[in-house]
């Protein structure tokens, strides 16, 4: 690759460390940068240089935020009392799409995963504990953590913690088909899922 | 999306700007670039902001370099009477990696495409014409422009220009199935252009 001037070279180097871009995509990437106008390319290289600026975690459900509360905490309409359990701010933002649910939710920062290192004490779970004996009155956590091993296991264990406020009721997001999906090219774990969570059909 | 910090919604429009990197992908990679440790993600911030430095042409082949002849151009082993005719600096480092190739290019800058506004006074083929008025001797151009619509329009557009120059071989880089392809799943065109293109075999 000495073909190329020494900047292009440490800009692909530096593009094909980040997930699913190998060199050539790199490579695409940086002659596409190349041809942008400056002031394109700078303010994607600010736009990396300033990603931390102002940046914090929620103090009640430790989702990225600019404020000590995040929009979603602060919001007076949202149920304080109806808390989702997720792994990451991104599934947050794919929660809200829905655009159905009216509860909070609580960032765990991660799954447990032993073979990276990460046990219960590395995630926010300690302070969801102390979160659900601030609450008051009726209270419901919906577990949706992903449906992968470590999500699994990160919502079994979840469940059992939680099992020190039997006044609060545990649920877990639902798995099955998803909407436009084929049952013949759906897999094994899937369908056991969908068979599994079967609900009575009562139509209109 | 306003459940994101704006420093991440900003970062993640930017990278939506790049070619083939959509929403999903562009959080994904904010995602990770937050993970990061902070000098990993200021190195590539600075190599975008550096790209430009140190930048110039080839005052040769008009390939991208960091002095005013390129390192194969200033290469004295190679030969400087065969000239390869690429669309973009990136075919000259696919080309090289090759490794068999012994001459000197020369980079177009891009493909003739009314469509987009590019003539032949847009690229560099006056400036070649210029070097071929400067060679001596017995001199061949490979035309190695893409297989494209484009691309053979612009070879065919060169071809025509260097017939000026009656000593001069002119030669189109070969068409035929990629080495590791299968004739079953290769197109009709490229199918064709392997039969035009078959060649006297001689085993051993």
């Amino acid at each position: 690759m000495n073909v190329l001037p020494k900047s292009i070279r440490k800009l692909i180097e530096e593009l094909s460390r980040l997930p699913g871009i190998g060199t050539k995509t790199a490579s695409r990437l940086a002659f596409f940068l190349l041809k942008q106008k400056d002031g394109e390319r700078e303010a994607l290289s600010r736009a990396i240089a300033e990603l931390k600026t102002a940046l914090q975690f929620c103090q009640q459900c430790h989702n990225l935020s600019e404020s000590l509360l995040c929009e979603i905490c602060a919001d007076k309409h949202r149920d304080q009392n109806l808390i989702c359990v997720v792994e990451e701010p991104l599934d947050v933002v794919a929660l809200e799409q829905g655009r159905s649910y009216q509860g909070t939710y609580h960032v765990l920062g991660g799954v447990i995963s032993p073979i990276d290192g990460v046990g219960p004490r590395e995630l926010t779970i300690d302070k969801l504990l102390e979160r659900l004996r601030g609450l008051s009155g009726q209270a419901e956590v919906i577990l949706a953590t992903n449906p992968s091993l470590e999500g699994e296991g990160t919502a079994l264990y979840l469940a059992k913690q939680l099992k020190k406020f039997p006044e609060v009721r545990i649920t877990r997001i639902a798995h099955g088909l998803p909407i436009g999906g084929d049952i013949e090219y759906a897999d094994e774990l899937t369908i056991k899922k969908a068979l599994e969570g079967r609900r009575e059909y009562k139509p209109g």
